[in-house]
């Protein structure tokens, strides 16, 4: 975190970059497009300061975070990233029904039917 | 599933005394004096039909839990429960404070510091 | 929808009356020590403009908004108002359980668990 | 809910027939694909436990649901369903349009116009 | 506020073509088209009972509702479309930058990136 | 950004510092008592990286914060907070009291409600 500006985008793409094969080029383009701070501090703050943590293991961080997205419901694109990223690193299809049947306990039946429209989708793409 | 309500109330009762002793007692009375079938329909669906199943073990379900409880940001007295929850299955201290840093990434910096208040108590109490 | 701002609040503090004898006072008194206009525009809005409309009997509209006020789970005080407007209205204890039970179905079952927290207390004050 | 398995997922897309007819099979399908137990889970809940349940009618529960999805604002899909389910099950055009008003005043402008959007949607497809 | 129903639907449509040139015409044979009602009673209140009060600057009445309106996630046709009105009543490019940085600290880096992509097609169309 | 994260952390309390006197001592107590990162990292993000960019004064940051506050609804300790620091940084009782009429419109009533209980007890502490 004593990274300059330059190195925490960097680590925050090279993460991006375990998540999904190719995003970092895709992603990077999308916020530079919007402001040349914008990579760093959304992405640096994301996955530098907290995701690339120690403590626990990335597979379990990607379970939390599609767990977190479906529960509000508020970004189903960034869902469907995350289930594709789940799967890269190393979550089971099972893992992710058993997340998704969960988010109905916690959020609702909605919610939950919508995560398996994410899931779903992930599952042919990967 | 194939449970009678009975036994499907029981087996809701016995998951929920692993997350915290002498809770299904505290619980039950509760919803016993909203109406007859809350805890059957309410618990059965949370722990029966769901958090017992397989593929994911208790421990992780509680992670997740802590996590949507706390993006969502809607349920703090459940989210405190399933703090002192997740202490009681196995999740270390150390593991909720970064479920809880994680939190900020995808739903904003309160419903963080809203879930470290969470954490604190159930830190204590545990 | 044509009356002065001064019929519009007279007309909702009317309303208000019906869903808790007593209530108008209070709540303008509230609205009045924020802003002059307050009780109009809310309550004017909320009321005069919606909740008078015909279309919908009081009591079929209070079914309605302890169901949205349970599944948003961000208002706890008024859900709880609106629990005893409910039976102040018309509505049994048997149909808000009914709702209740229904609110876990869509927003989950913690949303239903603090819904049954505030009709309990109105079930012991009205 | 002494019901086999088997029998509580008929029941539940038995159900589901009267919200839309045809529903049951695509939506089977659906959640077929995802994992076997999940209709019975998520259909079985909200169905067979809860919205087949006695106390209020099926009308007025569907009056509810689209409340409830429309104040949440986070499953559009789901929404435009069941303001088709409604006009199945006898709720009237006009009652949909004071639900809609309605939930402008409990939950903002925004969701009552992505209600609008739903509701014009269902008025010319059912 | 005393005005004629016919009044204040002409006030608010009066106002939003400052937002968007040529969205009355739009806007309310959208509503026209679902209840005779809809545009005096959503807009009236919108527009003519807030939005036109005195007090904060047409402006700054953008800046906050393209924060509420990304924090709250549910409303992205409306959070586009407030994007480029907020263009419209002289909010700059750069500070609405400013602004969707500010929404990732209070409601997490998917709102962020949600309003990055409503934002950049403001961007193009204004 | 390229600052250590002691700069990070230092940064972001004498940011904390001008929202609130004193408040600093308190806030990174708390934080400190959950983990020594936190205050630099859930502050540094908040303060230091995004509120305290240029480009949008801290008075107009404060006001786009409890709008935001106060349309999500979900941390009404931060909502009171920022009240008191939106009057500590330049904001008006009466702006104020528009930013809270204009939550109404895109939020809801109850959310307007809500603010204004928050807003009250701000008023009569700073």
């Amino acid at each position: 975190m004593s990274a300059t500006p330059t190195d925490r985008r960097t680590q925050a793409l090279a993460l991006l970059e375990w998540l999904e094969p190719g995003a970092p080029e895709r992603v990077a383009e999308n916020l530079d497009g919007f402001h040349g701070d914008a990579t760093e501090i959304l992405l640096g703050f994301a996955f530098t300061d907290v995701v690339a943590r120690e403590g626990i293991p990335l597979k379990a961080r990607e379970m939390l975070t599609i767990a977190m997205l479906a529960a509000m419901g508020t970004a189903p694109g960034q869902l469907e990233f995350h289930m594709r990223a789940a799967l890269n690193t190393g979550v089971t299809r099972e893992e992710i029904v058993e997340i998704v049947l969960q988010v109905a306990v916690y959020a609702g039946i909605p919610a939950s039917m919508n995560a398996i429209t994410a899931a779903k989708s992930a599952f042919t793409s990967v």
